[in-house]
C-alpha cells in the first residue's frame, strides 16, 4: 500500500483513506522550523511569533487521512496554541499537495476493536471540540479535495478560501454508506443552513470551488497559488478586532452546538463504536476494501 | 357546483377549494394499473416495481382540494408504500392539468362539526407525517398551481421540481384571514430560512416558479413538459445513495419538525376545531363564499 | 460638543454616540403635528389617522444616538400606538439627514453609575420588546447611517427600506471592544442566518445598502429620495392583509426570541452594568473618548 494505487483518482483513494503513508513522501518546503508536536510530526506547528499566527499542516500523505494519531496530536497542537498568549490565529492546510484531508482514515473503522473505536472517535471529539471552540481566529486554506472529516475541518474554521479549479468539497458520508454523526451535521446547519445541508447529507454531495462558493460552503474561491496569500489578507481584517469582544461573540455563536457534543461524548462514541461493529457495516466497508485491492492488482 | 365557475380564475378558485368533483373529469392517462387506492380512487397509485418507484397522484378534479377522504387515502397511499420493501421512492404530482393541490378544502371548515372538524384535522396530520416523515425518497411534480395546504405537502418533500410560467406556490392562508399552522411555519422555515419564511407568511406570498426558485422554496424550474422527465432524472442521482444510510440521515433532519408535532396532536387538532369554530372565523369564511356564489349566478 | 466634530466623518461620530443634542437643529418639516410624545420631543410621532400609519421620527441630532431619555420616549411611543386601535402600521424614520440611529449612547456608558447603566439597560429591553413584537407592520426608512443599536431597530421591524449611496448598516460592537448582547444577535439570525452572523458580528461588520441587500440585511434599496415613497407603496401590501391573521403568524415568528429575552430581563440588564463597569472596558472607553477629543481641539 506504500504508493497511491494505479488506476484510481487521488480523490477516489482520498475518499476511502486507503494509502498508508510512505517514506517517498512528496512534502512541500515548509519554511520555519516545527514548533509543537512531538512524535511523527503529522501535524506540522509553524508559529510565526511576529504576527501571532500559527500555521498548522496535516502532514500524512498520501491523503491526510485522519487516524488516531493525526486526531491526536492535532488536538495537542490546537490545545497548545490556545494556550500560548501569543498566538492570536491559525491557518490550517495541508502539507500534502493536491488534498486538504481525506476525512477519518476507514482502516479505524474496519477490523477494529470496540476499545480501539471508542479511542479513535475521543480523538476526533476532542480534536473538533478544541478546533470548533478555539479562541483564536481560524482560517482554512483548502488547497485540494476535502471530503467528509475534511470537510468538518474546514466547516470549523471562521473563514474558508479554497482553490479553484478540480478539487472537490462536502461530506459524502452517505456514499459510502455510512452517515454523518450529528455535530458533523449542526456544523454545517450553521454553515450553509437547513434546506442546503439537508440535500447535502442525503446526496453525499461533493461541490466544485465555484459551486460550495455559491452555497457559502467557503468564502472565497481564488487560483491555487493565491489561497494562502488571500488567506493572509482576510487574516487582516479578523486581526484588527479586539480578541476579548471577538472571542466571547465567537463562543456566543457557538456554544449551544459544542454544548450539546459536549453533553454527549461517551454516548456518542459508543453509538459510533456500535454502530461500526455490525456485521452489515463491516460486510460494507469490507466489500469496498476488496473491491479497490483488487481493482489495484 | 359541477363547472368551474364563471368569471373566476381557476387559481381563485383553487384558493378557495370550493369547487367539488364532477363526472366529466378530465384526467391524464395512467400507464399503469392503479395499485393500492380503494374507493374513490382520488389518490392514484401507479408502483413501479421495476425501478422502485411509486408515482403518486391527486385526483379531485377541478382543483384537488383537500378533504377528509381525500387526506384518508393519501395518508393509507403513503402508510402502504412505506411498509412496500420494493419501493424505494415516490413522485407526487396530480392528475389534474394546472393545479397540484389547493390545498385544505375550505368546506371542511364552514359550517362543520368540531368532531368533524377534528377528524379532518387528524386526516391532516396522518397524511403530512407520512410524507415528511418517510422513509422514501419524495419528490414532488409541480404541474399546476399550488396554494396553501398544496404547498406544504410540495414542501415535505425531498426535491421540488415546478413548471415555469403562470403557477404560483405559497402559504397564502393570512390572505384569507387564517393562519397557517406551526408546523407548516416550521416546514417552511426547514426550506427557506427565517426571514424569507416571516415575510412569506405575513404576507400570505404567493411566488411564481422562477420566484420560488430564487429564493429555495423549489429546486429546479422547467417548461412544463419537462418537469417528469425532470424528476426522473433527478431521482437517479438519489437512489445511487445506499437506503439505509440516507434514511437515517433523513431522519436526523427533520426528527425535531416531526417530534413537534407528534408531541401536540390533539392539542393541535382541539385547537383548529375551535378556531375554526368562532363566529367571526365562521362569518368571514361565509362571506368569502356567499360572494363566490353571487359572483357565480 | 455642540457641532460636530471637525476632522470626523459623521460615520465616525454615529459609531460613538459622542456628540450631544444642539440648540441649532437642522430638522426635517415634518408635515402632520406631534402627536405623542411629552417631554423633548426626541422621538416625533405623526400618526396619519385615514390612512392607519404612524411614523415615528428619531430626532435627537446630530446622529441620534440613544440615550435613556429617547428609548424612554421610544418605548411610551410605541406603547400608545400599540394601543390605539385606529393605528395598523408604523414607519421607523429620523428626523435627522445623514442619520437612522447611531446606537447606543456611548455616554451612558462611561463613567455612570450601576443603577443608572441598569435604567438605561431596562430602557432599551422595553423599546425594543415593544418594537420586535409589534402588533403594527413596522417598516424602517433608512435614510442614513446605521450601525449598532440603529442596526438593530431596523432589524427588528417587519421589513426594511434602504437609502443607496454612502450610508452604511451592521453590529460592529466588537469594533469598539464590546459585544452585541444574545437578543441582538438573535435578532441578526433570524434576519440573515446563522454563517453570515457569524462574520458579522466577529468582524463588526458595516455593510454598504447594496451589500446590505445581498446579504438579505435589507429588503430593498432605492435612491434617497424613494425611500419614504418605496415604504408607503410597500405598506399597501402590507395593510391588505387581515390585521388578526398578520398578528398571530407574527407572534408565532418571533416569540422564542422575544421569550429568551422576556425570561432574563434582570440578569441581562444586570450583565450589562456588570460588564460595562469593569476597569478594563471603562479604561477602553475612556481612552477612545479621550483620543476623539483630542482630535477634535
Amino acid at each position: 500500500m506504500a504508493a497511491p494505487m494505479k488506476g484510481m483518482s487521488l480523490l477516489r483513494q482520498a475518499y476511502l483513506g486507503l494509502v498508508r503513508p510512505t517514506g517517498a513522501q512528496v512534502c512541500r518546503q515548509v519554511p520555519h522550523r516545527c514548533y509543537s508536536t512531538p512524535g511523527a510530526g503529522q501535524v506540522q506547528v509553524d508559529m510565526n511569533s511576529e504576527t501571532g499566527v500559527a500555521t498548522v499542516r496535516l502532514n500524512r500523505p498520501p491523503v491526510n487521512s485522519l487516524n488516531l494519531d493525526v486526531l491526536t496530536e492535532l488536538g495537542i497542537a490546537l490545545e497548545k496554541l490556545d494556550a500560548d498568549r501569543t498566538c492570536r490565529a491559525m491557518v490550517l492546510a495541508s502539507a500534502v499537495p493536491g488534498i486538504f484531508s481525506a476525512g477519518l482514515d476507514i482502516l479505524e473503522m474496519y477490523q477494529s476493536t470496540p476499545e480501539r473505536c471508542v479511542a479513535f472517535w475521543r480523538a476526533l471529539q476532542d480534536a473538533w471540540l478544541g478546533l470548533y471552540g478555539s479562541r483564536l481566529v481560524t482560517m482554512a486554506a483548502i488547497e485540494g479535495h476535502s471530503p467528509a472529516g475534511g470537510c468538518l475541518l474546514a466547516m470549523s474554521c471562521d473563514y474558508r478560501v479554497m482553490a479553484d479549479g478540480k478539487f472537490q468539497i462536502g461530506l459524502n458520508e452517505t456514499r459510502l454508506g455510512i452517515v454523518a454523526p450529528f455535530w458533523f451535521e449542526d456544523v454545517m446547519l450553521n454553515t450553509i443552513g437547513h434546506r442546503e445541508t439537508e440535500k447535502a447529507l442525503q446526496l453525499g454531495a461533493m461541490y466544485s470551488a465555484q459551486q460550495a462558493l455559491s452555497i457559502g460552503l467557503v468564502d472565497k474561491v481564488v487560483p491555487l497559488a493565491e489561497v494562502m496569500p488571500t488567506v493572509q489578507g482576510e487574516l487582516k481584517n479578523w486581526l484588527q478586532i479586539p480578541d476579548a469582544a471577538r472571542v466571547i461573540t465567537k463562543t456566543s455563536m457557538r456554544k449551544q452546538v459544542l454544548d450539546r457534543l459536549r453533553s454527549q461524548k461517551e454516548k456518542d462514541a459508543q453509538f459510533f463504536a456500535d454502530f461500526i461493529g455490525r456485521d452489515s457495516v463491516q460486510k460494507s466497508l469490507g466489500a469496498y476494501i476488496a473491491s479497490l485491492q483488487k481493482r489495484k492488482s
